[in-house]
């Protein structure tokens, strides 16, 4: 018997199952993924930094699909609003990843050499330091808020027989299809409007 | 025996039951409640409209906490963003129940009075029935990707050691505590400031 010439665990395959996993049911066990990759739960502890080095394995993955050299275009605004359109492109792909990774700190290292590229695009420009992360969280919440509307179903508001929400109806059938693009290009639009409009009011 | 002065089953039981559950552990089931209120699963289907019918209560219950009277003022962005602020503060309680009810359709009555309410300040404000969905969309995209920045840990970035992003470390710095709020502040006046230009614009 030779070996086997895929390795029953390495760090590539317990990310790409705990991703399975949380598209699948919001969240992921280390049982779990052993159970799916036929291995003993001690075992998927010897490849991977406990549950939280999982959860930094899925940010580098997720925000893998992300076109970083976004932030190498010139103005700022344009290397801002490449940034969120891939940002929100990247988690779309995995709406129920956001709680997660929202809510557990950032230490996977390409992320953060990420923002460290972002913050340096609004420092050279002219922000002041503490302007900066105001500016990108706030840009994030957009992103991460949209990218969650974005597995919304499209009839996202069922209206009742009888209409007694006559206004909303009327709403609803004026936008038509592709809500959910147009609120994220007002929120885009708003955002870079106000980042530029801060700019020059520091000048 | 009396009969037991509280009944097991009912449904603000059953809905405050679910409740902790989503607050515990992100997601819940029929079962996991039948379980908590010493029922059997069948009987809690006796008082819901199936586990939709869980989300739509829940949806009610979450939003029950808004100031929908903020929606009464005038002007119309006084109105948003007083509704506004009320929103994240009601879903920053329950961050958790954010994915569910982003991602499932709107039915409960009262949620969608709240809706009605909303576009008509909208639409007496003088904007287009089009215009209407998009901006209500991107104000909730801000306000509920905001709620969940408020379930991050305060320390949400951690470097490593000798600092290879020392850019993001001082803009970390210099923001100091609230970075949540102010990044909150941020996005709701880029979305003001851009309604409001928008409105001017079509006068």
């Amino acid at each position: 018997m030779g070996r086997p010439r895929t390795p029953l665990l390495d760090r590539e395959r317990i990310t790409t199952t705990a991703l399975e996993l949380i598209d699948e049911q919001g969240d992921f066990s280390v049982p779990q993924i052993a159970r799916r990759l036929g291995a003993q739960t001690g075992s998927v502890y010897h490849h991977v930094d406990g549950r939280d080095g999982i959860v930094e394995l899925l940010r580098e993955r997720v925000a893998s699909a992300m076109d970083v050299a976004a932030l190498d275009v010139r103005p700022w605004d344009a290397a801002l609003e490449g940034w969120a359109r891939s940002y929100r492109a990247a988690f779309a792909a995995h709406p129920r990843t956001i709680p997660l990774l929202m809510t557990s700190p950032v230490r996977a290292p390409r992320v953060l050499e990420q923002y460290e590229r972002a913050v340096t695009v609004l420092r050279e420009a002219g922000f002041a330091a503490a302007e900066v992360m105001p500016l990108l969280i706030a840009l994030e919440n957009l992103v991460l808020g949209s990218a969650l509307d974005l597995a919304a179903p499209e009839a996202m508001w069922e209206l009742a027989e009888g209409t007694p929400t006559p206004r909303l109806a009327e709403a609803l059938a004026a936008v038509g299809e592709g809500r959910a693009d147009r609120a994220f290009e007002v929120g885009l639009t708003a955002f870079l409007a106000h980042a530029r409009a801060l700019r020059a009011a520091g000048d």
